[in-house]
């Protein structure tokens, strides 16, 4: 094992986002804010799920706190959370040099390539909810999976054209790595300018693992969480019908252009995901039997694969009226 | 009126926020990502609304989307947005020097003090529903609200000791004012460095704006948000009356020590947050009568107070057993 970047010059968890936000932004990505929904993975932001549909290239870059509650530990666990960060890159159509300019992230952030063994292992990446899957790597660096490294090549079921590079860094993970330390909660999230005292992840988050934990294990109403779930179905379902969900949305071509473009498919793809994280949720809470599983999760795709379609044909008939 | 900052050289929305974030995190401020549940304003955010109480310090700073369904207007109003972008800074207990430090914070941004009128405006700011208020000023840049400065006094009802500096940006307004542009469609969020092309706002931002005003006033289920809203008041108030909501959270004193820090106040919270969008896209569709209003209301402050009492006292209890 070759020695890590000592803890002294090792960038803070807050220096680590900027300086790869910086990174990005130079090279031409427009930088968002995260999502303000609970999502599972960067992925599900609109950001991405939606933008990399239909032909419009796009750079974009944002840090989504991502939501697992199945992998909550009570804060006990010092490499599982309940909620983590996730730098999601999208690069569409993916640059020539995408695996270059990954490796060049990792030197600006302090990693020495010489003096670290970095992996690309085959990883195909799929969210099977979204009819979404890419080629893939994950990036190991000594022996850790720091970055899913993915060609997206199909989401909602349709194929991509182009398709999109996609670099989702674990940044919980990196600057774990990077600082040297056992334990995520002792992350130096950010050092007081004045006083030079540390201020740790554990200090910023660890009472909301403890209670977020508690709150998916121990505490949720299964009751009302499958109520939300069936409310929030049947609201997204209504809206994709008056698409014409069931006809290819043949629909869109009947509206005039005011309606066409104000029609809320982005409105139904927030009552998917919550869909999505009410599962998770129910799921965390032990309240979803293995029979039962296989039926919600097709009942959860139904919905994002119908969103992802709306969209493309949305977009597609929004684009005819403007030629 | 005196000249503003040249378009040519102005600052892009994302470095704006770039600068702002590295002006607050040179002065101790940690910068975390926004909230990833739906909130109508920065102070909302857990960060703020939950870190103001109790006596421990914090600065900390991010830049939170705020969601406001009524003040939509289907992308055709150059000034109003269903969703805007606020950097909420939280300096906590306020320095001496917090006034100048906010204007030396405008001068690291590209604004010419000695060109532009500067006024602090009295405006105490309240948010009844949070029992939250503060002694403040809206800050006037020529003739433009762009910041709201408070000193927080109550939260949930109570007393603030430490009391906390509140510095609340409006992204937008400041980058229209640098940029001199009419529309907030017409910022430019992002420049390409390869070819120079300007992103702008509304490539980013307005088909968000058109069809989320579309589902909040024309195709929001109004019976089934009423459900959403009673379920989550429903299980909200469960869990504080776990905590003895009715006996002012005595039964923490009761808990052992694991059961108390994990008890999930930061989950009601959430909850509450979840009523309180509820009822705004509620208001947004025009659901709810005149008469309803100061009821409906009245039941969410009860939520939001009572967590804010939960936390204190469960924060009042831990720090007991740990001393």
């Amino acid at each position: 094992m070759t020695e890590r970047v000592g803890k002294k010059r090792a960038l803070t968890f807050q220096e680590l986002l900027f300086t790869l936000q910086r990174f990005w932004a130079d090279r031409g990505c427009v930088l968002q804010q995260p999502y303000d929904v609970e999502v599972g993975a960067g992925t599900m932001s609109p950001d991405t799920f939606l933008r990399v549909l239909g032909p419009k290239p796009v750079r974009i870059a944002y840090a989504q706190p991502s939501r697992r509650p199945a992998d909550g530990r009570y804060g006990e666990n010092p490499n599982r959370l309940f909620r983590h960060t996730q730098l999601q890159v999208i690069l569409k159509p993916p640059p020539v040099r995408i695996q270059e300019m990954y490796l060049e992230s990792l030197v600006a952030i302090g990693i020495d390539l010489k003096e670290h063994d970095i992996k690309f292992e085959e990883d195909n990446w799929e969210w099977p909810v979204g009819g979404a899957w890419g080629v893939g790597w994950q990036v190991m660096l000594d022996g850790l999976e720091i970055t899913q490294f993915t060609y997206f090549q199909q989401c909602g079921g349709m194929d991509l054209d182009p398709i999109c590079g996609e670099i989702t860094y674990g940044l919980e993970r990196i600057a774990g790595f990077l600082q040297d330390v056992d334990s995520i909660y002792d992350i130096v999230w950010a050092v007081e300018p004045d006083t030079g005292r540390e201020v740790t992840y554990g200090e910023m988050r660890l009472a909301e693992e403890e209670q977020f934990s508690a709150y998916s294990f121990d505490y949720a109403d299964v009751g009302k969480l499958w109520e939300h779930l069936n409310l929030y179905e049947s609201e997204c379902k209504a809206l994709l019908e008056k698409a014409g969900f069931r006809d290819d949305f043949k629909d869109f071509a009947k509206m005039d252009e005011l309606t066409l473009k104000r029609f809320p498919v982005m409105g139904a793809y927030e009552l998917a995901l919550k869909c999505s994280h009410l599962f998770n949720l129910l799921d965390a809470r032990g309240a979803i039997s293995v029979t039962e599983r296989v039926g919600v999760m097709a009942r959860i795709r139904t919905l994002v694969v119908g969103v992802a379609k709306a969209y493309a044909a949305q977009g597609e008939r929004v684009s005819e009226l403007a030629s």
